[in-house]
């Protein structure tokens, strides 16, 4: 059970209102039972938000939407500063601040709640049992852009692009940007897709993304600057200095404009260009955020757009997505602009079930803790932290009495060490400082790491139909039991990624008991990275172990090209009862490949398996294993 | 006496520090007196908050530093959600977080402390009885830029500047980018310097600003964007949309940079242009803030630079600024990059004495309250508005029982009705309900503005040396009594600008009870502009009066130009005793205008006067007035 903090962010605004009152006329209180009607429906967010306003005078337990399509507006919603994993930070708006509450369920009737601008539809912090069910989200005018090629000439290394009045634009000193209400982006981040198979174009990697920066030629005296304290370069601040603009955009009528500059392959006529604006800068208002809560539950949601996620959740426990759908809709060929389903520091189980994770630009499921690296030893049982993502600002580790793991990756990607959490001093969102109940290690140095150990879950992610996105299907990272069965991936990237990574994300975890059987892998890695589409892999050139525990069994793995398993650090793999059979859907991007790859690993079996693909070498494996056959 | 409201934005981090303790051996107590000595110079900023974040168990009433140079870092800072009136609002660090504190003096004892980044020195707020004194403020890296002028081309309209290495800076696409510690800025507003006179440029309306942007050649389906309310074209994010950069600079050799496009007259050799990045995105850290406090006192305090205002002071009661002097340092011709000091809402006295301003980039003293536009009449005693300006987001208006005008000001500067203020409920930034203790009056129309009644301040300025800046000395918002005497007047727009003024910033307040005695004024309104140097405007074209009880007694006026006073709905005002002679000091900008312009005024006096300026028409008046003589 995760001790509620307190809800520091999210009370900034709360704090300074008395006596919040119903604005309209168009509720009915039944019971506990609150009736929203479709006379709202213009600009829903007054008279919603004045209900969670009030809900301490007047408690509800359910509130039920008539069935019918209900506009949200930020300008009357309740500003949040908004604290959100692997999003921007930031003032945002919400119609529906579930804050500090318990028991609550949120039905939607098959209603459509169509958001307009930075407004989080769904804000749950530090709350117990909420459900919400039976609707669907969608934003007005999307966050992304789109544009179908058009022409193209391969000589002068241009190509053009139609461009829908769904999107509109202006051009600024040669830079395409897309007017939205309350918004806007450059071309930024982006990536082709198919519409003959409305999902991301094979081989995309060879096209995009487009190379829209470059250094800046002239630079004076920057170099020269002393930072007391090292900088993060990726961090949207830093980021720009630097770099400039390389493309060029001129508009050859309205609706059609040419793109200049390009240097990689360049797009071809038919295709459609999606675009998202620049890293760092492109995610603010997921569909759902959940933070220090429990038992959350999201059931028979159609997420069809976001400024970022579909669900990011923070330090919870218990959380069960069945029929959480991530599509596009409107003609739109991109769902929500980032991972569907995300989950940071949660314990408890996470249950994905009967799930179409389609369309969206970045992973399907990414579970996994966080590492944060310390940089000063203040005596006793104290240490000063620093958050090393820029999209972890602000994250708080974990609870009292959580087990906190001190951690150094080039020796081990286990702990060394254990303590346990007393106390965090939130100075910033970037310094932190630490207070332990026992006194701190003398091996403990600073640029050292600290995880929480008590802050994995357990995951069952079944019965879910995850492509046609950008990056991977599940990327896991949790050592508590993983069972994924019954899903049929066809992703760009890889199906399955489990990782240990350390120097980017700062995205902890590892797996230790996982069971990956009975899905359909059908055509996944299309995007044209050379990988295989189940992938365990770590980030550190050691030979320590990072994985245990895995199986892999009865899988339908239908592919293209040859790569299907690259095993690292692993003590404890058994392949077994696999089918793998060569697709023909797309030309082989890289047929030398070998169909299985083992690096410093021990216990691999492979048992039972049936190989019909076009490998010439089917397992291919280093010093550490090498007696290993395929069977 | 204020009622204290609750400190919502900054307890944002409070909320969740825990036992915060002493980091460093740097420091003594002796009783209640806090000792800071120079071991902890380096980054001073943890010790010094330690401090403070474990002032409620080790309760001190005054920290004395030994004099020294001490550096701020905002690294280990205290993260604040700031809402800054006439600034951007965000997230800032403070070393200094002076917040719900009673009975404290901070003596520097004659230190200098220099700030590094985004990080508000001293942040006051819900506080009584503050003293800071004895020490200076400066900035590591300077928030503005400064280029000489070393050649130009008036045939090819372009001019060079040299660049010194305190300014690093780097070319993206032609836009000349300023890079500091923890910020960047590009030529934004820009005005120029006179090296020999230390001051503003004469004349420089003419050079400048750079004429950095233009409307976007190219924009498709924009103005198609249906926003359902009313958006403010003028905030930062929407102020993008339809203006590019119309500026390009080529660097000739490092540290020297040629600009283009400027239609402007073209800088001549010799002066300094000063650059400090776009409007609306260049105000983030003022020296001071202060806000619903009482009785705060600084006193012999130098600040050298500050990203936005020397001091900021909201909804507090009784300011006293003594030899409180604002003047640039380290060779730079820039000191604050905005306004000495700001009141907005303040009530009881302010009182600013033996005091320099000079070299800011804005007003030295701007005293008003705050017009909120009603938007929503929601029955009963309950409104909703809307905040105007977005650099007043966030702002609240009053507290419980202050009274309340409802103002039209086109039918009247005055209220035509007054309610008493129950409660505010804060939204958003922009949207609060507000409620009365009274019932809202069926006059009351959407469109229409309230303003506090309760919370202007009576107001003396006295001894002070006002000049080198950019903008006016004085601007007056306020019906309470003020005394302005013994000043010394050197301004590059007007020295004392009274205005009712409505549309663009919401300041509200007129002037009812004004004395100016006693005051030199030399040279004021070098600019460029066609004003007086003492000014009453209303930006409405009606006839209704807006100021009243005014004298203006015993100054000494020595201007190079002919304007010295400009009336405008005036009802009472003396001119008396005053000497007027031409300096010679620069040509005449505007030789056709009277010395004495009076419009749709009464009751106006003009009495023994000497007048020995260079106006061929003395006094104008128009028919309100017609048998006005000058005396």
């Amino acid at each position: 059970m995760i001790k509620k903090k307190p809800s520091f962010v999210k009370a900034i605004f709360f704090l300074f209102v008395i006596g919040f009152s119903v604005l309209g006329t168009s509720q009915t209180i039944k019971g506990t039972t609150l009736y929203f009607d479709t006379s709202i429906a213009a600009d829903a967010t007054p008279t919603v938000l004045a209900q969670f306003m009030a809900a301490k005078e007047r408690p509800f337990s359910e509130i039920k939407f008539e069935k019918g399509i209900y506009h949200f507006y930020p300008d009357k919603g309740l500003e949040i500063y908004a604290q959100i994993s692997n999003h921007n930070n930031g003032l945002v708006k919400t119609a529906f601040p579930i804050f500090g509450m318990n028991n609550l369920t949120i039905d939607g009737q098959g209603s459509t709640f169509i958001f307009h601008g930075i407004i989080i539809p769904f804000s749950i912090e530090n709350s117990t049992n909420i459900k919400i069910e039976n609707l669907s989200v969608d934003w007005g005018m999307s966050f992304h852009s789109e544009g179908l090629i058009v022409a193209n000439d391969l000589t002068k290394k241009t190509f053009d692009m139609q461009i829908s009045k769904e999107y509109p634009y202006e051009i600024r000193n040669g830079q395409l940007i897309f007017i939205k209400e309350y918004y806007e982006h450059n071309i930024g981040q982006s990536i082709l897709f198919d519409p003959k198979t409305k999902g991301v174009l094979y081989n995309t990697e060879a096209f995009t993304s487009l190379t829209t920066r470059t250094k800046t030629k002239i630079q004076t005296g920057v170099k020269n600057i002393e930072y007391k304290y090292k900088a993060d370069p990726k961090s949207p601040e830093n980021s720009r200095v630097g770099m400039e603009d390389k493309l060029v955009v001129e508009q050859l009528k309205p609706g059609l404009v040419r793109v200049f500059g390009h240097t990689k392959r360049i797009p071809e006529v038919g295709n459609i260009l999606t675009m998202k604006g620049e890293q760092g800068q492109n995610r603010f208002a997921p569909a759902f955020h959940v933070v220090a809560s429990k038992d959350f539950v999201a059931e028979n949601i159609d997420v069809h757009h976001a400024c970022g996620m579909g669900i990011i959740v923070e330090n919870t426990e218990n959380i069960t997505l069945n029929k959480f759908n991530i599509t596009p809709s409107n003609g739109r060929i991109v769902s929500t602009t980032a991972d569907a389903t995300h989950f940071v520091g949660c314990r408890g189980k996470i249950e994905i079930k009967n799930c179409v994770f389609n369309n969206q630009l970045d992973d399907a499921v990414n579970v996994h803790g966080t590492y944060q690296e310390v940089v000063d030893l203040l005596g006793g049982n104290r240490i000063g932290i620093k958050v090393g993502h820029y999209q972890q600002q602000g994250f708080s580790i974990g609870v009292p009495n959580d087990e906190i793991g001190l951690v150094n990756l080039h020796h081990s990607f286990y702990e060394y060490g254990k303590l346990t959490l007393k106390s965090i001093e939130k100075v910033n969102s970037r310094y932190q400082i630490i207070t332990f109940n026992e006194k701190v290690p003398a091996n403990l140095k600073v640029g050292d790491y600290i995880e929480n150990l008590s802050a994995y879950p357990e995951l069952l992610v079944q019965n879910c139909t995850i492509g046609k996105n950008r990056a991977r299907g599940l990327l896991l990272s949790t050592p508590r039991k993983i069972v994924v069965e019954n899903n049929t991936f066809s992703t760009e990237m890889e199906a399955i990624l489990v990782p240990v990574e350390s120097g980017y994300w700062y995205e902890s975890g590892s797996a230790q008991d996982l069971t990956i059987r009975n899905n359909v892998f059908q055509d996944c890695n299309t995007s044209g990275l050379n990988r295989g589409i189940i992938r365990f892999e770590t980030d550190d050139e050691s030979k320590n172990v990072a994985f245990k525990n895995i199986v892999i069994a009865d899988n339908v793995i239908n592919q293209f090209d040859n790569a299907i398993l690259e095993v690292n650090n692993t003590d404890g793999l058994k392949f077994i009862g696999n089918t793998i059979t060569n697709s023909g859907t797309y030309k082989m991007l890289f047929p030398e490949n070998p169909a299985f790859s083992i690096k410093t690993s021990k216990n691999i079996i492979f048992e039972k398996n049936k190989y019909k693909g076009k490998a010439k070498e089917i397992l291919k494996v280093d010093s550490s294993i090498p007696e290993l056959k395929f069977k």
